[in-house]
């Protein structure tokens, strides 16, 4: 049985171009003992993945010329080699941008029957939501009444940032490029204030920032640095207007920090793995409830995965972006 | 009875220069209901005043030309309209460069008879000990085991947070600038690892940093920030390197406090206020057992502070840099 992959054919060079990647055609591997194999649904395609690209030192280490492309992707199992799993189930794990995947059944996060639509689990209820959850009550520690500045606020994280902060009793304003996105904020994600920064990022001027969830850097993040109050905290969860820089921009002057006694910080999703089991059934609570609304944007075809990603990079998408691999 | 006073007579355009400074003589003010009289013996010198000197906002109201330039002083009370303080007394307050000052008392403490020299209340009994108390252990929050990093070690705050850092059971690496400060590193403050950065700013690839207490900013912090471990805390103390720049430079890459889940944050000493009387006890019985040793650089006569100030900001100051105006 054969399966087809993207793996990465060349590291960018800047912004990545779709001859950076290849798409291959290998025997689909069988699974040893205490492993799965999965047929894949729905691969996730987000920004750090930019960063594998790279060969700079980073929390991971880099892709290999050849290696495929990884990604949390939601996959069917169809051989098991592990109690746990059988044929039938659905899983989420660090699966890639394949249409078959070995792994170990322990590496594997099982979708509840009750997830609908699956591809949840790479969303809210999967490592996006997660991550808007730890980033935004762990290290922004909100306080009902703090204004909550999102950058990104109409990508993946951003979108559910906002509506968690608002269920945190905090005013939100939401930061993204274009009148679409803009009117997203307001009436899909229900921040309070929407600025479209390709329009109006002076709109800021009247914001007194508590916290800030950080997506982008850059220019917009200098200019909310420019309003934080006192015991501000700014939440570094992405650079992504950095990730295609060949040498990242610095943007921060720390005596902004002495200013406004303010505490920047970054996470890492993973590092909260001990408390997923905390935070999902809440996120599905509040999924249910109405109260956090999502948006994808998918696109078909493993074949469509590269271009998929540049287009996130660049700020083509509405919502989180996925491939869909199968049906 | 005259008052000698140094005051701004320029805003600096980058370096300050001794034309930025006037030496004037007014009539010494009396004290009013709840206010005494002190004629100051000494007068601290600070890179924060640099700060004060310029128009931009920052965490405190900047000077206006004219005024005279805010300080820490050590004065003795010469005429008290205040239950609390008699003549006599010894007082430390925001009093200035200058020889009288008048005050509220309840804005000034009190120095004990036993600090000796009484200088002690502006450095390691005062904000100085004060700063290296609460931004190393509440801000660092160092661990037994944590290797901490310190800019211009040598200086007033970081000759003192060296020797915290021991006392708290952690590895210290020293930078300063100069062979005769990286020798006061080693011998006097004891550091583990003394560096020149004028000499040697390589030798810091050996070490993995979980806390670094920053007051400089600029090109040695970002060579520190490239050997952070995964969860160090940044203390942005100061940013002496930047005081003279026009427009700081922005000298932190976000991405990198995710790759090291790292915290960058600022403080004020000042924030610390209703809990000076834990630290303040303290850091007397560690200079008292000897665990904490500490050096004064003393500029005899008013008139030469803006020349020991401007000669601080270079580097030029071995400890903490005081001018003595009476006797």
């Amino acid at each position: 049985m054969k399966n087809r992959r993207v793996t990465l054919a060349a590291r960018p060079d800047g912004a990545p171009k779709e001859s950076d990647f290849a798409l291959d055609e290998v025997e689909t591997p069988s699974p040893g003992a205490g492993e799965v194999l999965a047929r894949l649904l729905y691969a996730s395609v987000d920004p750090y993945q930019r960063g594998r690209m790279s060969e700079a030192r980073s929390y991971a280490q880099p892709l290999q010329i050849g290696d495929v492309i990884t990604s949390q992707s939601l996959g069917e199992v169809v051989e098991s080699n592990d109690p746990r799993l059988s044929p039938g189930d659905r899983v989420v794990g660090q699966l890639g941008w394949q249409e078959y995947a070995v792994a170990r059944a322990g590496a594997l996060r099982a979708v509840p029957p009750g997830v609908d639509p699956p591809t949840l689990a790479l969303h809210v209820l999967g490592a996006t939501g997660l991550t808007a959850y730890f980033g935004l009550f762990d290290v922004g520690k909100p306080r009902p009444g703090d204004t909550v500045v999102v950058s990104c606020a109409a990508g993946a994280v951003g979108q559910i940032v906002g509506q968690l902060a608002k269920l945190a009793g905090c005013r939100t304003v939401g930061i993204a490029g274009g009148p679409d996105k803009a009117r997203a904020l307001a009436e899909l994600y229900r921040y309070d204030v929407a600025i479209d920064y390709k329009d109006n990022l002076d709109a800021l001027r009247d914001e007194h920032v508590d916290v800030y969830f950080d997506n982008v850097g850059g220019e917009i993040s200098q200019a909310v640095h420019r309003r934080l109050n006192v015991g501000a905290r700014i939440v570094i969860c992405g650079q992504v207007s950095q990730y295609n820089e060949q040498r990242p921009v610095p943007s921060v002057h720390p005596g902004l920090l002495i200013v406004y006694r303010a505490r920047m910080e970054g996470f890492l999703v993973s590092d909260y793995a001990a408390r997923f089991d905390e935070a999902a059934p809440r996120l599905a609570r509040w999924v249910a409830s109405g109260d956090l609304r999502w948006r994808e944007d998918v696109t078909e075809g493993l074949e469509n995965a590269p271009g998929a990603f540049i287009g996130m990079l660049n700020g083509a998408n509405r919502g989180k972006t996925l491939v869909k691999i199968s049906y």
